[in-house]
């Protein structure tokens, strides 16, 4: 499963004042993991089967099944939390089989939609429209224009049956389907979109796209399993969660998470979501950024060194080799013969090994190891995080489920375009 | 030009404190217009035209046009400094003429190579060596396994001419040119990685990519002229160097940097890496992140709204419209009939003004607005925030020329391998 160090020269939060912490916090692991009556509309993601228990995952998988075999590619229409769990997974995992997946109805960009419009071009394709809140204006416009693309290459019968709508039960969108013979599947009711990768939003895109989703869901089965039973000092996502609460009561403001894999890349996406909606609210929040080394240690790295001590640095750390790539000597006195015969696997190591010495000189540096990069352990990744998010957000003091700042704009919004 | 403007409805800075905050720091403007002796190893890139003029130019282009001819692909191998100019404008700009471009030299990890020579399977393809320091070892090891790689798809004669190297006079890169025939064009002895958009560096891959680089390079040198003859108050740089200190002072840590255009995902690591690197040092440095709006309004977007007031905004704004798509109506009966016949760009543009007045009344809103998104305005935008680094560096008083704390994990990773 996973593994939590810490590496701090400065040792601002000793093994012992975090089991003190972690024991003074059971409570809220004691409610979290059995559930709170005050949370109940959002917490269906606490049991992984709810929406992921096999007999949805055969639903899943025969829409799947379906789509692969009349399309080339799968649009989703999903903005924030309708995406970013897929999307984290098929452009980390996908190898050339299921459909290509594009992404639309997450921006309101003319440039932007219509690059997507032409990446269909000669294409054949679904539309998924992921919406708990169908009047949310990026995807609601962008099923808008994809409808109409599709009814100038389809009948209005093919269009139909190209088009799945993921909202939630006796939604304006379900209402939609039926009049129009589209296919609905479930959005969970209780369930945020930040916290929905264990059902539909986030399974059918990831299962069009061929990634073994019975795996992903077993890896989050798994990690609930160990951090439903675990006590307080030995619950990995509760010494998580107060080791960050304990950092940023010491005054960092930001939690900087990175990692040595560009695969990560859009898994960021989802962790900043995640952290960010949940926690920035009440004039509170520890600030999410992200990095992708080695490359942005020539970028932000500098700035984490030297710079002002703002964060603490939690590192994705990968423990067995996602590849290898052999240097070979080659003659030509460059300066780096000293690579000679070295695996890129044991360089990009010995860099993660490097850039942690050379940031635990500076601030607080968190280690979270995971065994490989595969379906299981993106499962293991999702559920940690949402189970660690909800137990910091408690911590923290504040509604991990809720998002009332995002409204904010969207009556701004509403006003400007006359509705 | 660009045109600035500031939404903050607590008036935390008024254009008064605003100018007389300039004129305090008339002297810095005026020795940055003249060029400062103590930084003349640093400063090449303030005269455009020192690494940029016509000859330059035309030699460019006579190489962008061989390899255009011969080759599918063009491997940029760089990182930071190295590749984040041209990538910005390639991956915003290229319209299907040109090279494909392929990214090397800024990962170690054996995942990522590998799938970077997969990409180049079937492939004709030439490479650009990018390196200011050739010891940096993301690079330099890229270099050698696409060698390797070449050396099994070509003459040791044809990959010498598909070879080139963009290194300083004298250096060892330089000098393997000279052994193996390689083509070495420089990378200005007088200008770091982060402010090299006008030369080689950031000129040749846009080149070979069909970006209009006379274009671009003409946007830097109008903006050049404009900056180094306005005075003080009206000193668009100044101003905007000067406003992001006031706002540091008054005690916020971050700038966010926010578009509407998903085309500029690639500038954001551009400007991050521009001010990560000149400012995070002697413990200072507004801390730089972005935002690609209105996707992450659904993500950071409730931080910034309710949470911690850890950053002041500044948005880059885009006057003339990037493209245009028109909402039909469909008569299904969704919830978006008020958009039928509007434009996504007007919808887009709404939601700018309906992000900006609910942010505003929050944190303090600095509004860049350009004309257009093109070479051109490309070249402004870099110019701008290279001298407006500059000059915010020196208020902020540290050297934004050097990068002293990059070196302290190559330390702890030559030792690691050993060498």
């Amino acid at each position: 499963m996973l593994h939590l160090s810490i590496q701090d020269q400065a040792n601002r939060v000793t093994e012992e004042a975090l089991r003190q912490a972690a024991r003074a916090a059971a409570p809220i692991l004691q409610k979290a993991q059995a559930g709170e009556a005050r949370y109940a509309d959002s917490q269906g993601w606490l049991n992984v089967d709810q929406w992921a228990g096999d007999a949805w995952l055969s639903q899943i998988e025969e829409i799947a099944d379906r789509i692969k075999k009349t399309c080339d590619a799968f649009v989703l229409i999903g903005v924030g939390g309708s995406n970013n769990a897929a999307r984290s997974v098929i452009e980390a995992l996908q190898d050339g089989g299921g459909c290509e997946i594009i992404y639309a109805g997450n921006t309101l960009s003319p440039h932007a939609l219509n690059a997507m419009l032409r990446s269909l071009k000669g294409k054949d394709y679904a539309v998924d429209c992921i919406a708990k809140n169908f009047e949310t204006l990026e995807p609601g416009s962008s099923f808008r224009i994809l409808r109409q693309a599709m009814a100038e290459r389809y009948s209005p019968e093919e269009a139909a049956r190209r088009t799945i709508c993921t909202g939630t039960y006796g939604s304006s969108l379900e209402a939609l389907c039926k009049r129009e013979g589209y296919t609905f599947v479930p959005f969970p009711t209780d369930v945020g979109g930040r916290y929905s990768a264990f059902s539909f939003v986030g399974l059918l895109p990831m299962a069009v796209a061929g990634i073994d989703i019975r795996a992903l869901v077993r890896g989050g089965r798994e990690m609930a399993l160990q951090l439903h039973r675990a006590d307080a000092e030995d619950n990995l996502a509760l010494r998580y969660a107060v080791l960050r609460n304990l950092y940023h009561r010491q005054g960092y403001a930001l939690e900087m998470l990175a990692c040595f894999e560009p695969q990560f890349r859009w898994f960021f996406k989802w962790w900043t979501q995640l952290f960010a909606e949940s926690e920035g609210k009440d004039g509170k929040g520890i600030f999410p950024v992200a990095a992708e080394y080695s490359e942005e240690l020539h970028a932000v790295g500098q700035y984490l060194q030297d710079g002002a001590p703002l964060m603490f640095e939690t590192f994705l750390d990968v423990a067995s080799p996602t590849d290898h790539l052999v240097i070979q000597p080659d003659g030509k006195q460059d300066f780096f013969d000293y690579l000679n015969g070295k695996d890129f696997w044991d360089i990009n190591r010995a860099a993660f090994d490097a850039t942690v010495t050379a940031h635990s000189q500076k601030m607080p540096c968190v280690i979270l190891q995971m065994d490989a990069v595969d379906a299981y352990h993106f499962g293991q990744l999702f559920y940690f995080f949402q189970f660690a998010c909800y137990l910091s957000g408690e911590i923290l003091g504040i509604n991990p489920f809720d998002q009332p700042g995002v409204e904010a704009y969207k009556k701004w919004m509403f006003q400007a375009l006359g509705k």
